[in-house]
């Protein structure tokens, strides 16, 4: 199962421009050639990628308490990215 | 539950370093300001982002597949995004 | 006789910012390193890179009048940097 | 008399690329549509753009100096381009 590197191209695209790095959005957009993709037409809910990160932090925090003692993770601390 | 703003903006900086996006790389560092954070001593593994995002859409995808019919999903198809 | 670095890379800088080329200012200023100079107290006349590039040009014009036949060189044709 | 505008454009990219300014390079080539120029096969000396301004610089300094006192100028001093 993998993601296609375009698709994710796109959402961090869109993520820079939500966040205002507009300077980087521009040179993003043109080095990651999303100039020629066909993404224009298609509607993405904002902050997609947030999303996805969020629920993959979900997955892993869930794998993680079922595997230790069958006990729901506490989801009111921030889950982490770097460790 | 989120996540900080800043560890997905490393996370970000990585992938494009990674990628090859240089240019990107550069601009986006300076303007997501991460060069008065602290993220230079931690251990990311290579391809981070890509996971996080993966294990995300299959998250959602298991969920999807219990709400319908409970039944497992196709996990040979490339999950999408963008629809 | 030579110019100083950091002066011409100042002329540029606001070159591109009056040209509203703001994304590959903001990148010119932090890669130039003229975040650690001080030109913000100096008055900068506007298009002054333009002017002197314009000088210039007047100057071989006239140095080639000059050599050639020793008259005037007609400027009402537009000068050319690239042969 | 003017210089066209694509012109100094392409100089000034020359100059960021001769420099090492990898990224604004990169940037400026694109902001300011250098690609749809077509530059390719003209020779460009080293150093066209730091040249022309040089040669602009002596050209005020000769009429200062021919303007003041008639003498020529010393030209052991830099000329600054701000003051």
């Amino acid at each position: 199962m993998s993601i296609l590197s375009d698709e994710l191209n796109f959402l961090i695209y869109r993520y820079l421009q939500e966040s205002g790095f507009n300077h980087s959005a521009f040179t993003f957009y043109v080095e990651s050639n999303l100039t020629s993709c066909n993404f224009g037409n298609h509607v993405i809910p904002p902050g997609a990628l947030v999303t996805a990160v969020q629920k993959g932090l979900q997955y892993v925090q869930a794998e993680i308490g079922i595997n230790e003692d069958g006990s729901s993770f506490d989801d009111s601390k921030p889950l982490s990215l770097i460790h």
